[in-house]
C-alpha cells in the first residue's frame, strides 16, 4: 500500500483482514511490538478509545475498516457506525470517514482501503508542501505524536518533519513528552529513532524556556478537528506552544489532511473536548484530564493540508479545499 | 520550632543532631516516609544535589546545617562550604545561608537553627501578605513544590495557598504535576492532601486549556532566585504559566523570602540555569533536562516577600527589602 516509511508500511499500524481488523498496539510502544486483533466493529471502538489506536487520521482510517468489518459479518451497520462514532468525540475523522463509508455503495472492504491509501497520499502530499516552510538548519518542535502511528501513512506534522529532515532542511527535532500518556515520549521517540532523524526528548513546560533561548524555530503539530475559521484542536498543551511561539516570532504551523477540517463546525468553541479518566493523570490523588485543547486561528501561521499551504485568515481557503 | 503546619513540623523537613543533619527523603514520597542521615557536608550537598531536600529556602537551612556539622567534627570549614555551594547552581539560598553563617562568630549550630527559625517566621508572614492577593472562591493554580517540604516552614507559594484557604477564600486549587520529577504530582498533592484542602492534579500542559475556560483565578509560584530587577527563575515550567496567565488577565504572583532575592544579579539573563540528568526525561531516549526558567519581570504582577506585596517595577522596592 505505498512505500515504507519509518520502517512502518501502512498495513502495519491498521488494516483489515477477512475476518478481523489488526492494529499494531501503540498502548504497547516501545517496549513491545505487538498486534491486537477487533474481531468486530465494537473491538475496533474499545481499541480507538483504548489508544490502542490513536491519531486523527488513524482512527478514521480504523473506524473504516471496523465499518466494513461489520458488512463482512452481516453485522447491522447502523448499530457499528454508532459504536464507532461514539468511542472518541474530539477528532473529527471518525465522524467523516463513517460518511464515506456510508455515502457511496459496492464493495465496503475495498471502499476502506481506499480511505486508507487516499491517507497515505494525502500524508505525501502534506510533507512535500511542507517543505517549503523549512530553512536550513531548522530545529523544529513538535508535541503528542503525528507520525506514521498516528496517520496510517507517513505523519501528519512528524511526517513533514522527517521530509524536511531528508532533504537535508532539519538539524534536529525537539520532541514534547507530551503527558500524560507520553505519545512523544513513547511514540514518536521510537519513531524518529527508527528513522535516524536526531531528536531529544524535553518535559511538555520546558518547550517556553528553549524557545527563550533561541533553540526552536518551527513548531509544528497535527490536529483533531480544525473548525471552519481556522480554530484547531489538537492534543492539550498544544495551545501553550502557540502562545509561546507567537510570543518569539516562531512559525506555529499545522499540519492535517482536509479530513480533519470540519466545515460543519463554525469556531473551537463548538469543538467537543473529551475528558479522560483522571486515573492517566494520577492513580493516587484527584485530577482533571482534558485531553485535548483549542488553539485560536489567530495564533496559527499557516494550515498545510494535501492541497497546499493555507494562510490566515484560513475561512476562505478551507472552505474550497475541504 | 514554631507550630506545625500541613502536619509538618520544621524538624521534620531538615533538622540538626549532634553528629548528622537529618532530612525526610523527598525522592520517596508520597510512598513512603522515609528520614535520611547525613553525617558530613559532604553527604549533605549529596542530599541537595540529589534532591532528598529541595526547594530554595530547605536547602538554605540545610546547607547551614551541614556547615555546623562540618564545625562540630572539626572539618575544613572553607571545603565544607564550597562542597555545599556547588551542589546546585540556581538557588541563590544557598549561597546566602552560608554567607549568614560564615558572617558571624558564635555558636553555629544555634545560628544554623536561628537562620531555620527565621526561614519559618518568613513563611508565615509571606503567607499573612498574601492573603490580600485572593478574592472569595479563588481558583489559584501551582507549580512544583512550594510548601512544608520546600522551606522547613509553611511554604511560600503554597503556604500562601493553604493559608487563603483556612480564612475560606479558597475553593480548590490545580496543581501541576510537575516533569520530570514530580514535584507538584507527589509532595504538593501529598501535602494538600494531608491538609485537607481541595485540589486536582493536571498535567503541566493542560494549564493553558483550563486557563482558556476560566477556571483559574491566580497563578502562585516559588521562586529559585529573584534578580534585582524582579526576574525571576523558578522550576521548568513556571515562564510557560506567566505568558499564559498574562493573555488570559490572570494575576501571576511569586512568593518567596528575601533570602531568595539576589540582588548582586541585575536580571535574569545572568542567573546560571541546571541543566539536569537527561535520564530524568527519559532512561531510552535522548533528552533534554533543563531545570528551571526564567520569568520576565514584565509578566510578574506581585511578588511577595515577608516584607509584603511588590508591585512592578520592582527594583527599588527590593532593593529596600532584601
Amino acid at each position: 500500500m505505498g512505500r515504507r516509511h519509518l520502517g512502518l508500511a501502512p498495513e502495519q499500524i491498521v488494516r483489515l483482514e477477512p475476518d478481523r481488523v489488526v492494529v499494531l498496539d501503540q498502548r504497547r510502544l516501545p517496549d513491545a511490538e505487538v498486534e491486537l486483533e477487533c474481531r468486530s466493529a465494537a473491538e475496533v471502538a474499545d481499541a480507538i478509545r483504548a489508544l490502542a489506536v490513536r491519531g486523527a487520521p488513524a482512527i478514521g482510517v480504523a473506524a473504516a475498516y471496523g465499518y466494513a468489518l461489520a458488512a463482512a459479518r452481516g453485522d447491522d451497520l447502523g448499530a457499528a457506525a454508532r459504536v464507532l462514532l461514539e468511542s472518541r468525540p474530539t477528532a473529527v475523522n471518525l465522524a467523516w470517514a463513517l460518511e464515506e463509508m456510508r455515502g457511496e455503495p459496492g464493495d465496503l472492504a475495498e471502499r476502506a482501503r481506499r480511505i486508507h491509501r487516499d491517507e497515505v497520499e494525502r500524508c505525501r502530499r502534506m510533507a512535500g508542501h511542507a517543505l517549503a516552510l523549512f530553512g536550513e538548519r531548522s530545529r523544529p518542535l513538535t508535541h503528542c505524536n503525528t507520525g506514521g502511528l498516528a496517520t496510517g501513512g507517513v505523519g501528519t506534522a512528524l511526517g513533514a518533519i522527517v521530509h524536511a529532515w531528508e532533504q537535508g532542511l532539519v538539524e534536529s527535532v525537539l520532541v514534547d513528552e507530551t503527558r500524560p500518556l507520553l505519545q512523544g515520549g513513547r511514540l514518536t521517540a521510537w519513531e524518529l529513532q527508527r528513522a535516524g532523524v536526531p531528536f531529544a526528548l524535553v518535559a511538555d513546560a520546558a518547550a517556553g524556556s528553549l524557545m527563550a533561548r533561541g533553540d526552536v524555530t518551527h513548531v509544528l503539530t497535527g490536529a483533531d478537528r480544525i473548525a471552519a475559521n481556522g480554530d484547531t484542536a489538537n492534543k492539550v498543551g498544544t495551545y501553550p506552544l502557540a502562545v509561546l511561539a507567537e510570543r518569539h516570532g516562531i512559525p506555529f504551523v499545522v499540519v492535517a489532511p482536509t479530513s480533519t477540517v470540519d466545515l460543519a463546525t463554525p469556531t473551537g468553541a463548538e469543538i467537543p473536548i473529551e475528558e479522560r479518566d483522571p486515573a492517566e493523570v494520577s492513580e493516587r490523588f484527584p485530577a482533571r484530564n482534558p485531553a485535548f485543547d483549542v488553539t485560536p486561528a489567530a495564533l496559527i501561521s499557516a494550515i498545510v493540508t494535501e492541497r497546499g499551504v493555507h494562510r490566515p485568515a484560513f475561512g476562505e481557503s478551507l472552505a474550497v479545499a475541504a
